[in-house]
């Protein structure tokens, strides 16, 4: 049987040097989740509060989150605590009756959004969103063909989980999926300026293998950071043949902003937007409601029309006022606090603090990303490139030994994946940096030591 | 092509008579959500505030909730609001930290079922519960085979779509999909002692079927209180030799209790329980967190191995700290303020008093349900049985007038469906009655007046 890839998860196995407390949560979760539940790190992290960037364990020591992006503007924003314990004590309802926050908050996404893109469907979940994209693309197109990259992760319905082939070869692919390599500049073959070209060639070739199986293609959905891939975002442009590519076979193009989205990059609100690319349908998720589940689909308003005529769709919680109150503080803070514009100079001073440490340890083979959503990729040699997974974990598992939480990503796990809530500040780019430096330090000693 | 079937949507074209705000609200969602969105009513109601069994209206008049079971313990229960207040301002996390809210909250759950449905998974609505409910029942099958009631309604991902024959002709069913007829006591030959066998001799049928297509099957899925169906709930026992047939040709049983779960029938917690049956895989979800989005599947441990071996599933907000903190909520306020023996009483004296009603009015055929899960169903010749959904349409309309909101159910939508907030009280089923006795009376003389 085939153990589900998971980079970063505890082994139950090591439960046993663990303290009591924990040792304890970990049986009470063994009996009661189900066995697919995994946690973080080789030492797993009860958490009981958080604040800001922080998160603090039982014994009030404050863990740096260099990790989560759901928690965007900061872990219990008091703007969202407020909004939401507000909307709960009026009105909490669905959108069979009128309401003005869905649209109140429908008009403020949107304006954030080309304008060709002028309709919202909600939903709770970011795989949901996918979901219903998937099948708006289908129903839209009349193809059923779709085009991912190799280690894309787009969510969990039995649907989207047929197009998410980081979930491992347990989960598998759907027929009418196609994989296409990541854009990847480090790798590729003639430099950064091949890499628009070769992933378009590859859409291509994808396309072209769909039609031979008589398959028509529905759409080419990528995470325009490309994060479960190893995080891609440069040169700039990149996405914009391979869009060409799937529209002219008749196919759309899904950007799935669940990772990117909302003022993530720095550069923009979205992560399609430094390609320069206006997508047909744009998912987001994870951070929209700050931690509330909200998620949402928006598309050009003709693609919506024959879905809408054939198929009755109606989410229960999607667009409810409560999670639309939490959606709209996120926007009102990302824009009053600059988080923005602090992605983007905080994102930069991370990524010119990491090209120093690559001057000293070259194990780190290449460093790149767009504001607050970074990779640093570990290899054995430079040359060859080899990709170093296990140096990967140490440095994941020896940050948390030193309460610094981030993780890892790429097909094998040799990314270090650096996306922490976006209020995170120049003094916690330079804790991160300095940590980084000083167990770096330590692991060229100890394979010194160890000659 | 095909318009799916919305009973009691409003109708665009007769927006002309509203007045302006609403007007104008109907505007800004054609204008901003996708053509999906459908509200209730000939004439559509905005609601601002809610308490209690009461929504209201911008004018500040009230409307008696006999429609909503998401708001399970009332809407705004201060309890709730308190806990996801709370909550929200110590920690919103997911399960890939240890945290404790979400072992109380499943240890709690657990309790309210049988001994040997021992393990949980959170996600954060019924369609992905259900949808992960199908995966993890494919999975330990080997079959990819369902079976469902012919107007069954299990939710709106795509794989669980497929499912869902009461989303109309425009969504085709999957191919390993079968139906069958509800139980239906009211219509069935040889009367509510043939309910049990015809149904199971249905799902036998349909076992074959899938048999001699070579498809294993996976599961029976039934909701327990058959909603859009037409809700059936007599005779208690029907599912038992249903649920036999399908383990014996080696699928599951998945109790969809999405709808009749969390007290709603009365008599128990479940649905399920009334037929005395345990199911493999037990789904749930609108009234759990009374509007925060939280939904799940519990099973039978054993089932759940292959599935966590194979397939990776983490659902990021499913089973965080908040949304465990208002579903913990939930469950202390059914037990201290006995909801579910007011739903028993309350749901009695809905019966009777519907019953009565019955005797005055030829058009209610049958009264049926369970607790405050009931169908009152219209016909227009109680010989034929033949149904009236004009008349279900009418009274929903006329009701809504009076401010008293219900909808309709069934393959035609002839079938009055009261499901009201668990706290309903006495008098407020006295107002029901009272109401719906008034406008049945009106109906009566002008049917009279018309000849």
């Amino acid at each position: 049987m085939n153990t589900p890839l998971m980079i970063n998860a505890f082994d139950p196995a090591r439960a046993e040097g663990l303290e009591p407390r924990l040792r304890q949560l970990l049986q009470r979760r063994e009996r009661v989740l189900g066995p697919s539940y995994k946690l973080f790190y080789e030492r797993p992290v009860e958490f009981v509060r958080s604040q800001g960037v922080w998160l603090y364990d039982s014994h009030g020591t404050p863990y740096l989150d260099v990790y989560n992006n759901v928690p965007a503007v900061g872990h219990c924003h008091p703007a969202v605590v407020e909004a939401v314990s507000r909307q709960m004590s009026v009105l909490n309802t669905h959108t069979r009756y009128l309401h003005d926050g869905v649209l109140d908050y429908a008009e403020r996404l949107l304006a954030t959004l080309p304008d060709a893109l002028a309709n919202a469907m909600f939903t709770c979940t970011g795989s949901e969103a996918n979901d219903l994209a998937l099948r708006i693309a289908r129903t839209h197109t009349g193809g059923t063909g779709v085009i991912v990259t190799e280690n894309a992760y787009h969510g969990i319905t039995a649907a989207i989980a047929e197009l998410s082939p980081s979930l491992g070869s347990g989960v598998p692919l759907g027929m009418h999926v196609r994989t296409v390599p990541a854009p990847d500049a480090y790798r590729a073959a003639g430099g950064g300026d091949q890499v628009g070209p070769s992933f378009a060639a590859a859409v291509q070739a994808a396309i072209a293998e769909l039609q031979r199986h008589g398959i028509r293609p529905a759409a080419l959905i990528t995470d325009t950071i490309f994060s479960s891939d190893g995080v891609f975002a440069d040169p700039a442009g990149f996405l914009v043949p391979a869009v060409d590519a799937v529209r002219r076979a008749g196919g759309l193009f899904i950007a799935d902003e669940v990772q990117p989205g909302f003022a993530r990059t720095g550069d923009a609100m979205w992560g399609f937007a430094r390609h320069g690319v206006v997508p047909d349908l744009v998912t987001m998720g994870k951070p929209m409601g700050n931690g509330l589940p909200i998620a949402a689909v928006v598309a050009r308003p003709e693609l919506l029309d024959r879905f809408a005529a054939e198929a009755r769709y109606f989410n229960t919680f999607g667009g409810n006022p409560v999670s639309c109150a939490a959606a709209m503080a996120v926007l009102d803070v990302i824009q009053r606090e600059g988080l923005q514009a602090n992605a983007q100079r905080v994102g930069l001073l991370l990524l010119q603090g990491l090209h120093k440490l690559a001057e000293k340890y070259a194990v780190i083979g290449d460093v790149r990303g767009a504001g607050l959503f970074i990779g640093a990729e570990l290899v054995k040699d430079r040359a060859s490139k080899e990709p170093n997974p296990e140096l990967a974990l140490r440095v994941v598992n020896r940050l948390r030994d030193r309460q610094v939480l981030i993780s890892a990503s790429s097909p094998c796990g040799n990314v270090l994946k650096i996306r922490p809530p976006l209020p995170f500040s120049a003094a916690d780019a330079e804790l991160l940096l300095e940590t980084l430096d000083e167990l770096l330090r330590e692991d060229v000693f100890r394979a010194v030591l160890s000659f």
